[in-house]
């Protein structure tokens, strides 16, 4: 039995997260199941997307992610289960299935393949993503679950990725988390220290740990993703800054002063 | 070993819930856990009741739900156990045991019957509800876990029902979800198309997926419940009317315009 | 096995929660996982400590905690994994080891011991701490977790104990649950009834349970931790009194009036 891992813009004050649940439980008995995160915003398929890329690496091997950010339930989106390697992922056709990269097979979801009643045209997590995470994670074959669909059919990623412009190389801002880090879309590796971000006329520092901040300076530094990301030690660089997701930075073409 | 359904008020900022897990764990080693949800405002049984009718057809079919919305806790209301079928539920009997429909059988918890130290008089959900839900889950009798008593003395549900006026059926908006969409207490298979509901002197559109809806109109559709609702797709009916649980909602005697 | 509880400061909004979950199930598949919370304000040792105090007792008898709340991280603090009795604890050494009692054994944890890459400097949590609690979990000794260290080194528990003044005995508000009850440290069986607190020259009446109080009253009264709380029945003590964590409140040299 492989592990599901849920990710949704359900909240937790409603019966939503826990019906999806109570379906993996009831139809996949004893499946282990992780909480990804389900507080995304209504429909917020871009910070839904940033949370998969950034977990995938760390995922069980083999697993099922069941992600249901699904605003356009019950409508022509189609509602698909992919393979990546040995991990699959169950969702809306609308960029979630691409967020951890390009899909080695795809198959559109046939409720009928699931055996179970008419799916509320309202709730297809429950009754069509869930179900099909399920036979999945109890080892049901992907293209036992529908019709084969040609993976490069499937909607792309809504993640930007870095431009270079004349000016430069332009990030953008891809997330804001609890601590107010300010998580970018520039890959570190791409940008190795002592290249740094130009903020309004003002390198910033480059430092390995949050710690290294002084109190209130404004660092850049690697976060745990591989992104780039700005930070305040002990504070937030969202309040800092006044920046938010979508804002963009500039990948500086000086050197910061005092390296070399 | 029957999993546990975790339904209560305590929110996610304490360690209330890490406790019901705990304890769960500690005595039913290795039970499956689910939480239904903990962000019920204080006290708030209506929610509460109306989370556990709307998920209990999609539970396991042998299951326990744990139910701890318990402000009279140490007071005169008595701690009980009811089984409904091949389910059982463990709740203080404030209303919370009827959401799901009519008990088969019910018992008073003895704390005597569990074994365990006297329970905290302010925390019954660790001390007796928890322990008691992994004695059942663990495969023990309903009748070993107390006194039995007669299935009709328990409190009876809170939520209402709609009701037949002079004017028609007037239901009433059990709850708002994290959507806005206003969930009512009537239910969608008593008033089938194009019954609808009339709003202000308007007649609602009645639709079958939140996507038919146009920009900002407020449509009337059955939700995954089974219950009629009013919704904005990509957007709050909640907002766009006012309205809030409690509130009067009234079935229209004319058809909807264009319709026959 | 043994079943691994979770604290963090991590919220529920980003993804890292969820990581540390798939990290523990991909290293120990099947191992049990319990949430404490994650919801502790980022930083605020002081918190996790409390809510750590509380749920001990009540934990399984061997388990594993997963303490991550680590403002500290990538810089000089210690990572550390220590055992009390059958219960093992891992966490940054900056008071959190120390909320539950004395550590009989402990290790400073060598990312090596672990064999796996090189930790983010920014997200010890994924990279050491659960890794760390899952080999753990899967019955690893703690001391080939790394260099064996004197646990009278460990850093203190942040929590005050009360003081004894010439005015009496003073005791500190602890924690301010979402109930709005103020947990103090006094320690209910080194006060007993009807020994009281003095607020505001009003000596509050001691109660068992909160049903008891009155509509509005300010009661005293045992929590479930065994500390004295001053609760409102239905209410917000914390809103009645404006007090909040920190806040100092003195046991009475008086008797309440009418007791004896």
């Amino acid at each position: 039995m492989l592990p599901v891992v849920l990710l949704s813009d359900f909240g937790l004050a409603d019966h939503y997260v826990g019906v999806l649940h109570a379906v993996l439980e009831r139809e996949a008995p004893g499946v282990a199941r992780i909480d990804l995160g389900h507080e995304v915003a209504p429909g917020d398929i871009w910070t839904a997307s940033f949370l998969l890329r950034c977990a995938w690496p760390h995922l069980p091997t083999g697993c099922v992610v069941l992600a249901v950010v699904d605003p356009g339930v019950g409508g022509a989106r189609r509602a698909v289960a992919v393979r990546l390697g040995e991990r699959f992922l169950v969702a809306p056709d609308n960029g979630l299935t691409a967020a951890a990269g390009a899909a080695d097979d795809a198959v559109e979801l046939a409720a009928e393949a699931m055996r179970l009643p008419e799916p509320s045209p309202t709730f297809h997590g429950r009754d069509l993503f869930a179900p099909a995470a399920a036979r999945l994670a109890a080892g049901t074959a992907l293209t036992a679950l529908g019709r084969g669909i040609v993976p490069a059919s499937l909607v792309a990623c809504p993640l930007p990725e870095p431009r270079r412009t004349a000016a430069g190389v332009e990030g953008v801002i891809l997330h804001v988390d609890r601590f107010g880090n300010l998580v970018s879309n520039l890959r570190a590796a791409d940008h190795p220290g002592p290249s740094t971000v130009e903020l309004r006329g003002r390198l910033l520092r480059r430092v390995r740990t949050y710690a290294e901040g002084r109190p209130g300076e404004l660092v850049l530094l690697e976060g745990s993703a591989g992104y780039l990301e700005l930070a305040v030690n002990l504070g937030s660089a969202a309040e800092a800054t006044g920046l938010s997701r979508g804002d963009r930075i500039m990948i500086a073409r000086r050197s910061p002063a005092g390296s070399r």
